[in-house]
Order: C-alpha cells, then structure tokens, then sequence
C-alpha cells in the first residue's frame, strides 16, 4: 500500500463502427493505447457501452469461440420468436435489449504497477446485440495514481 | 488527464420495496440525484445490491422489454423445475440464486465531466429474483473529485 | 461526502487450485483479510480473475445452490454439443469460453466505513469453467482512504 500526493483520472472515447447482430469488437489495441498514453501505475479502469443493446465483456479474441458465443447467445435468447417490445415499438429488436441485460454494459480491470490486469489471451470485447449496424462509442476510464 | 490536490468519495444507501419474482426497479431518478448532490466531476460510481438473490444491471425501461426479459430469465432458469437448494432449506428460491448469480450484484458507471455515461434509453435497475416481496437496500457508491 | 488529503491504493494476488468443470471458489475469507489488513475505511474494490475461461460472481456459499448453478450452466451452455473452437484448437474447452464470457471476469464492491457491501448469505466466488484442474490467480484491488 502507498499514500499518493494526488488522485489522477484519464479517460477516452472512441467509435467503432459495428454491423449488429452481435458483432464481436476487440477493443485491447486501443486499451493498450489508453492505458500506456494515460501513464498512471495503480488505478482502476472501467470501460462501458452507452446504450441498451450493447454489452461489454471478455473473451478469447479466436474466431472460433467468437461464433460458439454468438451460437449461444442466439439458442439462449433467439431472435425469432415474439417480444413484446417488437409488438410495441416495432424495432424488431427486443432479443437485443435482453441479451444486453443479461451480460451487461461495462466491466472494470485493475491496472498494477502499469500493467493491465488481463490473461494473455483474454481481450476486452464490445458486443453489439442490435439488429442493425451501429456506429457506437465506448469509454474507457481510468482512476488513480 | 488532470491532477487533483484531493479525493473525495460519497455514498448513499437507498430502500426499496418489490415484489420479488424478477421485479424490475428502475434506478434511474435515484441516481441522478446522488450525481447532483455529490457534485463530483469525474468520478466512477458503482451501484450494488447486497443480498443474493437479486442483480443490478441496465435495460430500457418500457414495460415492453422488462416483460421480454421476465420471460426469458423464466425460460432459461425455470421456477418449476427441481432445485437442491429447496430440497435442503425450504426456501423455494433456488431458481433466484440462479438468477443472481448470472446477472451479478452491482455495475460500475463512469462520471465525465460532471455527467454520468449512460445512453438515452438506457436505465439502471435493480431485479429483484426473490419468490417474495422484498425490502431491499441499493447503495450507490461514487469516489473521484 | 468527506475530503481527503490522499489516495491509497493496496492490491493482493492470490492462487487457488481448483477441480475446473464449473468448480466455484469461495473467496470470503482471502477478501475479508485483504480489507482488515489494507484498513481503509472508504473504498472501491475489484476483484479479478485474469483468464478467459474462468468468472467472479456472488452467491449464497451453499452445496444446494452452488449444484443448482452447476447444472444450470450445464443446461445453458452444454458441453456435449459441438464448438467450433474445439474443432480449431482440440482444447475441448469451447464451452468454459463461452460460460465465462457471459457471467464475466470481476465485480466491484464499495467498502464503505471500513465495511464490505455484502449481505450476510452473499459470497464473492471464482467460478472455474475450465475443462481440467487449473492454478488461478484472482486479484483483490482497493483504491480509496
């Protein structure tokens, strides 16, 4: 444990252009970049999506396993049966609001002594659930020393 | 990136009373007031329920979609199939524990510039899996300057 | 809301061996030691499994529960059907990819007057899916006064 003279935060945002229908993104290039462009050594990040069809999470950035997740998502919350939300607002895209709650809109890493707290092949994904292509922003925030 | 002379936290810790049975309560008037009377400028919040057998995530709140995902939490882990945890307590609520333990117990949220990151539609919200009505205690928690 | 004249920051690594195959962890009482021994008293703490087959939640530490999780993830995420990860790769662990990406790599808790936002029932648990036993680190972080 070390006392610090002064709290510091950085933060970003950054675009990324997605073809919906989750659309897996890797995110870590511009991690690294945040992280090693903010300089700071201890501190915590969190990166969310704004919005409530997106989420956040990590995965082996393999495409592979990017398809069993996207398998998955679709026999666990399928987009072709009725949603209520459809029948409402006629998005045609209630099974994205509910995979979006289910995995959830940001997550938060640890950095120590300047290194990313992540497994080596572990990426930072934005998953993009809606029906359409999106152009989304996500955060990335940092707090500490 | 600034340097900040002082870090500063604050807390509130807030009642609600739900009905359980993936009672969906929106957050959202709650956590802008904590924003306000907190007037940090950047900071990270996060916003956690104690108690295991309810979750914090983020959704549209239009009751179209809070039905579609009270079905589909009910499809993917059922009331009425047999659980151990029944078996051994009585309690009924083996299928809320699921529940919690997926959807996880807080989120974290960015403050920048005095503004929380959150989309238009998008609303913090606590569900409540229990299989009875529930007082339960949110708390909103925020450190940053 | 208070003031403060520094950030403290103080961190833990720890290694657990577990059995993999949806093995849960109960991490109370590293957690609970890490937090008496940083003492902080105003705090946000993460906590971390580096890896992508592995997640961190909260549940109620109990054999009945924890069996019902097991066998829902097993009806969710099914090892026995095939992953286009395993046909690439031949690791056989298709599925603890896919269940670790949706349940997540941390949570965040606030610890506030020197006390962790727990309910009583509630423990923080590394859930291993892997395929085969595995030595895990998890990461306990704190950043607060």
């Amino acid at each position: 444990m070390k006392a610090s003279p002064s709290m510091k935060y950085h933060w970003m945002e950054k675009t990324y252009h997605t073809s919906g229908q989750t659309d897996i993104i890797d995110l870590s290039a511009d991690l690294q970049h945040f992280v090693r462009d903010a300089g700071l050594r201890q501190a915590q990040l969190t990166i969310m999506v704004p919005g409530s069809t997106a989420a956040i999470t990590t995965i082996e950035y393999e495409s592979g396993v990017l398809g069993d997740l996207q398998r998955a998502v679709e026999r666990l919350i399928p987009r072709n049966i009725p949603y209520e939300h459809d029948q409402r607002w006629g998005d045609g895209n209630g099974y994205s609001h509910v995979r979006a709650a289910i995995l959830g809109p940001s997550i938060s890493i640890p950095l120590i002594d300047g290194r990313l707290i992540l497994g080596t092949w572990q990426q930072v994904v934005c998953v993009d659930f809606d029906n359409r292509p999106r152009r989304r922003i996500v955060i990335f925030h940092m707090i500490g020393e």
